[in-house]
């Protein structure tokens, strides 16, 4: 194992355990404000006036910086399948913190989610060392990568354009696929992002190239564009069913991406590559274990438990507090 | 991977397609007795006149001997393991041929089961090559396996005459825990066997040897001894439960009575030990999934099932057709 794969795999570990137990106390801070009547009559944003609120906002701010910076060390084929391991804390914390039950087959899940990470882990191959945005976006425009890229788009455009308004409603794959898709675009600009902030911070300052900018902007549209159909896949199907599907999708896309930019397989051995495949369908397994065992809780708190890309966590929560006042309100009116 | 590796790999996963397969063979044989009226009631051994059940008993000596020379050419820690595939092979041939609904959950179970064993045998040690049963005798004098082999018989002694009066009624480890220290003791003497045949086969005759007789009765004791508590374990528990707690102790102990042995792990990186490790955690989770979701079958199919060490699944056949005979007399009489 390389050391600054060890160091990205750390901080996507800890990432990944900020993130969780931000669900944890934001979903306790929420439960407060709920008992505590006269805050949360006064217009809806009594959770607000909760420390454990701004405590959850503090700790997962600090998760996605994590997950951020993550990004910049370690290859996205090794930090990405990591993210599962929120959904492990979030479960975990939930069976202490909150009460909620984890059965017998959860903690199977989460223990398959925990060996798959470990064989990811192990068998993740080394980045190339890069110094400069330039050298990324001589990668990035590479004809494999830009290949890859108007592939992406056009199938995102056909998803979009044709198949949502035909079969958006019905088939899952629809807005799953044009996130998934997306989302590994997303990663591939993010990680551009870091490692200019990385270098500029080192003294190369990377503000003055214009491929910085361009990574920038593309980065924005491609995480807007993630969030709505996340947010509409949510709204229209199962999270239990979601989120298996979304990690699967949404990690193999970022592997082939990452795989085609930055050659992250060149030179491994046959026996790393399927091991590390191996790791990846145990994790996915995991999830799918841990997700199919959990008690049905209402949809809001059931969308805290999604494996998140990097900022995509925070969507969910404001989706998650609206819902969850409009829910205390009906009930407090019924 | 090896070449002895993977020549001992493809036959022990052959040995496991003919013993899966053997199960649902001799199972659909006794069905046809059981319809077939006349043959049923001459006496209860009906079954011998169907040539299915003889095609179910040739088809299991084969996985059986294959299984037994899986050992002469790859480590126990490669074999062993990979013995849980057969669950998978009864699982599935189940599925088509005996309309044994094999349910989501199970299929994810099948698919544990093969990706936990493609992780152990892509990081099975390689095996010293052994050229007498000398040499093997050596090994099992070695102060370290003798203390193993002492301890193993202490703690049997203590599990036999103070646990088994005590606690084996209720306490499922006490039967399992004989069956599984006593297997890997019973592996031990098997690879020794299969090694003397394969040495005297290639022109070294190894019955000269007094060691070899001494690998032989003592492997014949070992088999006796686990074989009756193996019967006493499934007798008093449910296959279910015994399954997949059997598989991992009798791995266990086999993988450390191998690794004391052989000196496995001698110069293995610390990285492909712990993803050997996350192979079998796999295997064992994927066992576990398997059959918590099999829908509950009469005890006497329900043996089927079992992960079976060499030689073994002889006995549970036996019983399993007594257990059915007697069970389609009661619903003849009834």
């Amino acid at each position: 194992m390389h050391s600054s794969n060890l160091i990205g795999s750390v901080i996507a570990v800890v990432s990944s355990v900020f993130i969780g137990l931000s669900f944890i106390i934001k979903k306790k801070g929420l439960q407060l404000a709920r008992v505590n009547g006269p805050s949360a009559s006064v217009g809806g944003y009594g959770y607000l006036l909760q420390p454990l609120w701004w405590l959850g906002m503090i700790t997962m701010f600090v998760g996605e910086a994590a997950n951020f910076v993550a990004y910049v060390y370690a290859p996205a084929v090794l930090v990405t399948p990591l993210g599962a391991l929120s959904i492990i804390v979030s479960a975990v914390l939930a069976h202490f913190l909150l009460k909620e039950k984890l059965q017998k087959m959860g903690v199977l899940g989460c223990l398959l989610c925990i060996v798959g990470s470990i064989i990811i882990v192990l068998h993740a191959p080394e980045e190339m060392s890069l110094t400069s945005v330039q050298q990324i976006w001589k990668l990035a425009i590479q004809p494999a990568f830009l290949s890859y890229t108007a592939s992406a788009i056009a199938v995102v455009l056909i998803l979009v354009f044709y198949c949502t308004p035909r079969y958006g409603q019905t088939n899952i794959l629809v807005y799953i696929g044009i996130c998934s898709v997306v989302g590994s675009l997303t990663v591939m600009s993010t990680k551009a992002i870091g490692i200019a902030i990385k270098l500029s911070f080192e003294g190369a300052n990377q503000a003055f190239y214009f491929q910085t900018w361009i990574f920038a902007v593309f980065g924005i549209i491609c995480i807007v564009v993630q969030l709505n159909y996340l947010n509409m896949a949510l709204d229209n199907f199962n999270t239990a069913v979601v989120s298996p599907i979304y990690y699967a999708l949404f990690t193999a896309f970022t592997i082939l991406a990452s795989a085609i930019m930055f050659k992250d397989y060149y030179g491994q051995s046959i026996s790393s590559i399927v091991s590390a495949l191996c790791g990846f369908i145990t994790v996915l397994s995991g999830t799918i274990v841990l997700h199919s065992t959990r008690e049905p809780d209402p949809p809001s708190n059931a969308d805290l438990y999604t494996p998140l890309s990097p900022g995509v966590s925070w969507y969910i929560q404001g989706r998650e507090e609206t819902k969850f006042l409009i829910t205390s309100e009906c009930e407090m009116k019924a």
